[in-house]
């Protein structure tokens, strides 16, 4: 028995989200699960770094596993790729210590959010990008992004339907990045509570647009109130790029 | 009537190509003849700065045709983009003289081959690159693209099925470009022939692998014999990336 842990990319458009659900089969999750059976000749229970969405996107996913049968690391992806559709790649596999563990283990993430702004997307990474067609002010972004680096409680940034008591999270760097025609906005934390990313980004986008001024940013943290902070961005510009252990 | 210069972006995965054909409705033209059609409530002839063969993308086809109705040209992509489906986008409409012709009128074309150079591709531009696993040596073909670059009776790098007798074409430049995890080859000329760029890059890659040496390229060239070249490198990695007039 080998605990392996792999890093995964995947595109999320067609998928429920990464987490196995009871009514649906086509989460990430279920699909690896049911190719590392396969290559186990027996079940094999996957657990992932968190949860992705429906629609979300990763770069590298973490996760982790226990394999009866032997193969060398090196050729664990290809034997994953094989099985795997067109969406998910395992790109890197390695055997850990018996103690790792894919989910507490992690100790920060960084996720990415793209988006194009101008009247049309693109055709290429449409299924990858939010097209806002509203002219942004992007200084006014970044200048509200400084406010929310540090540690802070997030309440006023966390969906409804999670169970979770302690909404204080340290976000690391904000960061906006031209690519031309898209704009990345690049964001490290310590952890990430249900949909905040896409609420912190919504939020950023009102702040570009006027909706929102810059100095309402810390009484938006302030109130511990989803009400008070703008709206979840679309979950398909959103990328999970690196889970950091 | 107003002659109408237009840019167009497109995903070419879906279609038979640029081109219409009798035997399927999926291609660009026809799709695009259909939207002009229904915008000026009468039938509309769309020439394009040249074909794209099935399954090759651009970022900035041109084409031209005629309107009888009136639309200031700054809302006339907009137009157009509410009928089209979401992997064609027209991305500019210019009113040009009544003399200009999208075909006729370009002066040479710049084409992009994106590749992935490892065991696995990338989710987020599967349907746009080539994925080569065979290790390429990049310096041995940025070598044999200096070769190719200049004014060439390029026979051996044109496909059977065109009637063209003149097949001598100029080359401006071919660059390598390293786009981590992508590598791009830009090929910029006065004009190609029938699955030019495709033989071109099959032919560097087979120089890359080891499969050809450089030195072999002035043969090729001379041979004036498709036979002598290498395979047609994969539709999908090629895109149309400006027309020049």
């Amino acid at each position: 028995m080998a605990n392996i842990k792999i890093k995964l990319e995947y595109d999320g458009s067609r998928y429920s989200g990464w987490q196995i659900q009871q009514n649906t089969q086509h989460t990430v999750q279920q699909i690896l699960e049911d190719c590392l059976s396969e290559i186990n000749k027996a079940p094999v229970r996957v657990t992932g770094a968190g949860r992705t969405d429906a629609g979300v996107h990763a770069l590298n996913q973490a996760a982790n596993f226990w394999l009866d049968v032997e193969i060398p690391e090196e050729r664990i992806p290809m034997a994953i790729n094989r099985l795997l559709p067109d969406d998910i790649i395992c790109k890197q596999a390695r055997i850990m210590s018996d103690e790792f563990h894919a989910q507490f283990d992690a100790q920060g993430k960084k996720y990415r959010y793209r988006f194009i702004n101008r009247g049309y997307s693109s055709v290429f990474v449409r299924n990858f990008v939010y097209n806002i067609k509203e002219p942004l002010k992007l200084g006014k972004m970044e200048q509200a992004a400084l406010y929310i680096e540090g540690e802070h409680d997030f309440a006023s940034f966390m969906a409804s339907g999670s169970d979770i008591e302690d909404t204080a999270r340290t976000i690391h760097q904000i960061e906006l990045i031209n690519k031309e025609p898209e704009i990345w906005i690049e964001i490290t934390g310590n952890g990430f509570l249900y949909k905040m990313v896409r609420i912190i980004m919504g939020t950023l986008f009102e702040i570009g647009s006027g909706k929102k001024k810059v100095d309402e940013i810390s009484a938006i943290i302030n109130a511990k109130d989803r009400k008070k902070a703008g709206f979840t961005a679309p979950a398909k510009g959103l990328t999970l790029v690196e889970v950091y252990y």
